[in-house]
């Protein structure tokens, strides 16, 4: 294969990396020109200004992320689970046929309601992620495992012979930052960065495994501080407690010997910090997945 | 005992009722007057102004709600859990003595997180909703029962031998309120008001009842308007379900032959229906119950 330029554009943020024929990452930009941005009809001139000069006659592009939503340069259907690699590759969305497309989502469905008539599934999404999951995957040597992209919307996805089989969206990250900025807690909550407070993350993440509703934990950041039971500083890592711990409340760890935590460093540690008191073992990646997922589906469509 | 002029002064409404020596109520007025929108020190000029021709020589006052909060005219200290009119009776602080006074509003303790260290107990509190939790049983000639005021932040109050002995704090109204206006999902759900889809808010409660995470059933709202499995109308009643369902899922119904709804009619009758799917029977009160409340532990404090 020749060159590759690998896109991850998603809502925020459009990153890219250079990698050469033998799979090496050269360069890395990074650019706060998420699709959100960009206005429609806009998305070539955004990627000539940030990526044109590495498009030479020698470089394919692949771009995974929101980028390719409908609110994003072209829109790429989902791909149904199951989806690995192969499915995937065999579903972009071609920008400029055989140099340049967009890595498709997937999507899967859950089961409905018990007991109520209308709903039979409930449909889930994610773009971008799949790239990750695959890649990370990829770089660790395994074909199956259960991974978690801690984030403004986290994804649970279990993989097996290769291929996503099925996973489940968080709205953690966004919870955390309604309640932080919005709710009643903001007059509670100290602004800024108050630092990460092990002991208050840890006693939010035991309230929420032991069953406690969100609906009435979260109160109970606004209760520890009126009777000044925790101090100012540490309201906010409980309450991030809270919120990992209700995510991985409902988690099944059936037959997953580890997590495989994809994502930034803070918050994969908190997560791997959550996970370690249910005693379940993770190890953590980073942006390396994406440019390994991008790398792997490029290989399958754009051969010597 | 004298008139009484029953006040409700809450964080953003101001309602009051004249009740005559017999007990009974004579007139009400409602103003949008809540303690958020009055400065301090200008309680009792905002205060003269919607009541001060009710307040002759023959009428004592007595007030509940936020007003007896820091932010409130007048500081009245919470009193413990259990307590009941004869403890909310005694920790009455008083405005104008002999005369006008606030009602205090209760805490209670709940157990601190499970082999965590340092958080044993956490508090909760409440302030107004006391006296319509024991008015609504004095109206209904009960000293026992489990009480449900919805609302911003709903409380959940087990009351025995008349005391109040513990209750629970639920964001429930203040998460629905920020999903709405603040999440990725104020772009789904239709402004306005929608009216209310029985089937769909059913299908949402059953969905938190089979303890399925807020965090990931929110994120259904999106998906099943995105891939149009629900019309844009019921969107917004299935959010309302899966968060009273969620409120009701960590409740035990355990010695209570029935659920009290004391609150707005609307929205009690949405908690009488989740409650109808778990089969938990319920009756419903009004402000009624504030007044009678209030009428009881005046009778305490201003005997002739």
């Amino acid at each position: 294969m020749k060159n590759l330029l690998a896109v991850d554009w998603g809502s925020s943020t459009l990153r890219g990396a250079r990698i050469d024929a033998g799979g090496k990452v050269r360069a890395q930009r990074s650019f706060e020109r998420g699709i959100l941005s960009v206005a429609p009809g806009e998305f070539p001139s955004v990627f000539d200004a940030c990526f044109g000069d590495w498009m030479d006659a020698d470089t394919f592009c692949l771009m995974s992320g929101m980028v390719g939503s409908k609110q994003g340069w072209l829109e790429a259907p989902y791909c149904s689970c199951p989806a690995g690699f192969d499915e995937v590759a065999a579903g972009l969305a071609w920008v400029d046929p055989g140099r340049v497309a967009i890595v498709p989502g997937l999507s899967c469905e859950h089961d409905g309601p018990p007991g109520v008539a209308g709903l039979q599934s409930i449909p889930d999404v994610m773009r971008g992620e799949e790239t990750q999951i695959l890649g990370a995957l990829q770089l660790l040597g395994l074909d199956q495992g259960l991974v978690v992209l801690p984030g403004t919307h986290s994804k649970w996805a279990r993989v097996k012979a290769g291929r996503v089989e099925s996973f489940s969206t968080f709205m953690t990250g966004e919870f955390f930052a309604l309640l932080r900025q919005h709710s009643i807690l903001s007059r509670t909550l100290p602004a800024g960065d108050a630092g990460f407070d092990a002991v208050a993350f840890e006693q939010g993440v035991a309230l929420a495994l032991r069953g406690e509703s969100l609906l009435h934990s979260a109160f109970g950041v606004r209760t520890l501080s009126l009777f000044e039971r925790l101090p100012a500083a540490a309201l906010s890592s409980h309450l991030s407690g809270l919120l990992i711990g209700e995510e991985l409340r409902g988690r099944s760890w059936q037959g997953a010997a580890e997590v495989i935590i994809v994502g930034a460093e803070a918050l994969s540690l908190r997560y791997q910090c959550a996970l370690a008191l249910q005693s379940v073992p993770a190890q953590r990646l980073g942006p390396e997945a994406t440019w390994a997922g991008l790398w792997a589906i490029a290989n399958r469509n754009f051969p010597d």
